[in-house]
C-alpha cells in the first residue's frame, strides 16, 4: 500500500466525496449506505455530489454527517440513487480539461482528500483521469471506482452490484409471467415477448434463462444483442414452439441489431395517426412481426425502469456485494490506495463464496465485457450450463425491504442538507 | 339454507366441477387450494376442468385426487391458472342452448352435483343460467360463483380477490420507479408513463396513487378510464408538474379514450416501416404526445401480466380474501345453495376488518362497478382521501412464496391427470 494522505486521521477536516452516476440501481444506495457507515467509524465526513459529477462541478455537496444512523441504515434497503445521479460523461482531459480542473478546485476548497465514484467504466475513466491530474497539479486526491452497473458490462470483476437483483426480478417476472400465458394459451395469447435491458451486452437477457430448465420451459427464445437478429430463424422457431408447447415466451434485449447493423427497435419505429414518431421498443416491433407474419394472438411487456429499480425483489447476494464493494473502496481509500476499484473476485461456483479484489482502474476505463459466446446455445436461442453456473448465484437469495402498515416498502428519504459554498458558480454545459 | 342434494356426504360419489374463467391472478390458484382442501376435509372429490368451462364443455376433466396434499397446499403461492382458463363466453339459453345442456351432460355423466366457477361478471351469468337450464331439465346441480378479477368491477363485493395484489405490485413499483426518475431527472427523463390494466374500470390505475401521498409524490397524474381523456389538460398538467416538480410520473389506465370514445392507444396506433400495424399502448401513446408537444425527454413502461403474475408481490389480504371465498363457496355448496356466490363485506376501514357473505347471482351477473367519481380529485388527475381509505387495506400485508436455493419461487406446477372420458366428443367452436 501507498503512504496516506497527510489529511486523514481522526482529528483531520479532510472529508470523503462520494458520488453516483449514470443508470441508478435496486442496490446503488446499499453502496452508498455502507460508504457512510464505515467512513462513521473512521471518523470521516462524507460529502455526496447531488446529481452525480455535476453536482461536484457546481459545487452543489451534500452534508452526509447531517442524517441519522437509521437513515444511513435504510439505505441498504432503498432503490433509486439517494443523492441524485446524472448521464454526463466526462471527455478526454484535453477535451474538458475546465471540467477536470474545476473538480479538482471543488476538492481543494473543501478538502476533499477522497474521491469514491459509483458507476460503470465511464466513471472508472472518470476516476482515472482525476487521480491523474491531482498528482499533475499537485493535489493529493485519491480517486476510487465503485462498481455498479445492470448491465455487468464491467471488465475484471466478475459480476457488477446491480445486475444480480435486475437478473433476480428478470427470472422471477418471465416465471410469473409464463404461467400466466400457458393458462391462457387454449383461446388467448400465444406469443408473449418481455423487453429487457442490455443494449450492447445480453446479461439481463441471459439471466431470464434461469427462469426455466426444461426444454419446453419458457423462456423459450432468448433474443441476445451479441447475436444478429435473424427474423426468419426467430420466426420458424417461435412458429415450432407454439405447435410443440401451445406458446411461445420471448425474452429480448432492447439492443438486438438487423445484419445491417440498425436496432430491431428503430428498424421498426413508425408514425402514429398524428404524425408524431412512435417510440418504439423490441417487444412491440417482435410481437407485430409475430402477429403480421405467424397470425398468432400476441402481449408483450416492457418493464423499463420498473425491472432496475425493483428492490423489492432484490437478490441478497447482490446487496451484499453492494455493501462489500463500499466498505472496501473506503478502506482502500484511507490506506491511500488511488486509481483502483474493488472488484468481486469469484472463489466458487457451488457452494458460491466470493471475496472483495482490488484491481487497477485502467484494466477497467471504457472497456465492456459481453456475454460470452459459450454462454449462447449453438442455435442461439438460449442460455448454457455454463450461463446457468455463472448466472444462478447472483440471484440466490431475498433481501426484502421492510414495509409498513400502508402495505408499501419503508424507502427512505434523505435531507440531503446542502454545503455551504465557497467558490463561485461554474457553467457546466457543454 | 335449501335441503342438499341428494349426492352429497361421505359415501356419495358426487364430485365438485371447479373450473377457472377469464384472465388469470396471482391468487385464483389460491382460491382453488382452499376449495380443494374444504372439499377434502368434506370427503368430496374434486373435478377440475381444463381450461376453464371449454374442459367441461370437451368433457376435459382432471382429477384432482391425484393432487398430494402439498402440492394442493402450494397452490397457495403459484400464480397464473393450474388448471387453464379461457375467454369464452356463453351467450344466451336460446342462442347456445347446445352447450348448456352439454354441461349439463358431462355433469350427468361424471356425476357432478356442485360447480363452482371462478370467475367474473361473465362466469356469474353461466353459472346462473346453469343452475337455471339445472332446474329445468330435472338435474339436481348446484352452482356457485367464486369472485376472481383483477380489474375489481364486480357488483355488490366490496372487492375482488386478484385486485389487492395486483393493486399492490402496482404502487410498489410505481413508487421504487419514481425514486429512478426522481434521482436522474436533472439529465435524464423528464417525464415517465406507466401504463397499467383495466380496460373500463380504473381501479388499478386508482391503485398506482396509493405509492405516494403529498402533492410532489409520484404519481403525478393518473388517468383513469371513467374520464375523458383530454389531451391538453394533460400536456398542461404534466408540464406544470416537470416545472414545480422536475419530473412528472404518470400512471395511466390502458382504457382511456378521447371525447369521441377512441380509446387512446387504437387513436395513436400506426405502420412501422414493414407495413406492420403497431401494436400501441396507451404509454407509448402518452410519451410521444409528451415528446412531440413538450420536447422533454420520456420513458414508459407496460407491465402487462407482469402485473397480474406477480405472486412473489401478492397482498396478503388478498391471498387471505382469495381463500376465504373458496372455503365459503364449498361450504354452500354442500349447504344446498344455488346461484349464489361469497362475496366481501367491508366491517370497517381501520383496522380493516371484513367477513364474507351470501349474494344472489343474479345481482351480479354482467354488471361493472366503476370507480365512483368521488374516489377521483376534481381536477380528474388523481385519488382522493376516500379512495385511499378503500384502497389502503387491500394491498396490506405481504405473503411472499418459498423461494429455493436457485433464488426463483418455487411455483407448483400439478399432474392434471385426466379423467377417463364416457361421452361422444362435442365440436366447441362457434
Amino acid at each position: 500500500m501507498n503512504a496516506t494522505p497527510k489529511a486523514t486521521g481522526p482529528n483531520s477536516t479532510g472529508k470523503l466525496l462520494y458520488a453516483q452516476s449514470g443508470g441508478v440501481t435496486a442496490v446503488i444506495n446499499a453502496t452508498a449506505g455502507a460508504v457512510i457507515e464505515t467512513c462513521r467509524r473512521h471518523k470521516i465526513n462524507v460529502y455526496a455530489a447531488r446529481n452525480g459529477i455535476l453536482g461536484a462541478l457546481r459545487e452543489d455537496l451534500i452534508d452526509t454527517s447531517k442524517e441519522s444512523t437509521s437513515a444511513i441504515r435504510a439505505l441498504a434497503h432503498t432503490p433509486g440513487g439517494a443523492f441524485g445521479s446524472c448521464r454526463v460523461k466526462l471527455k478526454s482531459l484535453e477535451d474538458d480539461r475546465a471540467k477536470y480542473e474545476r473538480l479538482i478546485e471543488v476538492f481543494r476548497a473543501h478538502d476533499i482528500r477522497w474521491f469514491l465514484y459509483n458507476g460503470g467504466n465511464d466513471s472508472a475513466d472518470t476516476a482515472l483521469k482525476l487521480s491523474k491530474l491531482g498528482k499533475a497539479t499537485g493535489y493529493d486526491i485519491r480517486c476510487i471506482g465503485v462498481p455498479k452497473t445492470v448491465d455487468n458490462d464491467l471488465a475484471v470483476t466478475d459480476c457488477c452490484p446491480g445486475f444480480g437483483s435486475v437478473a433476480k426480478y428478470t427470472a422471477v417476472s418471465l416465471r410469473e409471467c409464463a404461467l400466466d400465458v400457458t393458462s391462457m394459451m387454449d383461446t388467448s395469447t400465444k406469443v408473449f415477448v418481455m423487453e429487457v435491458m442490455g443494449r450492447h451486452a445480453g446479461w439481463i437477457a441471459a439471466a431470464a434463462g434461469l427462469a426455466g430448465a426444461g426444454r419446453d420451459d419458457a423462456p423459450h427464445v432468448i433474443l441476445f444483442p451479441e447475436l444478429t437478429f435473424d427474423e426468419e430463424k426467430f420466426l420458424a422457431r417461435v412458429r415450432e414452439t407454439v405447435d410443440r408447447v401451445g406458446c411461445c415466451v420471448v425474452a429480448a434485449s432492447e439492443g438486438i441489431r438487423y445484419a445491417d447493423g440498425r436496432f430491431v427497435a428503430d428498424a421498426h419505429a413508425g408514425t402514429d395517426a398524428f404524425g408524431h414518431t412512435q417510440l418504439g421498443g423490441v417487444a412491440p416491433a417482435l410481437a407485430g412481426m409475430v402477429r403480421a407474419k405467424l397470425k398468432l394472438k400476441t402481449h408483450w411487456a416492457l418493464p423499463d425502469y420498473l425491472q432496475r429499480s425493483a428492490r423489492h425483489i432484490a437478490s441478497k447476494t447482490d446487496v451484499e456485494q453492494a455493501q462489500a464493494v463500499g466498505r472496501a473502496a473506503v478502506e482502500y481509500a484511507l490506506a491511500g490506495e488511488n486509481a483502483v476499484m474493488p472488484v468481486i473476485k469469484r472463489v466458487s461456483d457451488s457452494p458460491y463464496r466470493w471475496k472483495i479484489e482490488m484491481a487497477k482502474l485502467d484494466q477497467i476505463a471504457n472497456r465492456e465485457k459481453k456475454l460470452p459466446r459459450a454462454y449462447v446455445t449453438k442455435d442461439g436461442f438460449h442460455v448454457t450450463a455454463a450461463a446457468r453456473r455463472y448466472l444462478s448465484p447472483l440471484i440466490d437469495g431475498e433481501a426484502p425491504p421492510p414495509f409498513g402498515p400502508d402495505g408499501l416498502p419503508k424507502y427512505v428519504a434523505l435531507k440531503n442538507a446542502a454545503v455551504r459554498k465557497k467558490l463561485p458558480p461554474f457553467e457546466t454545459a457543454g
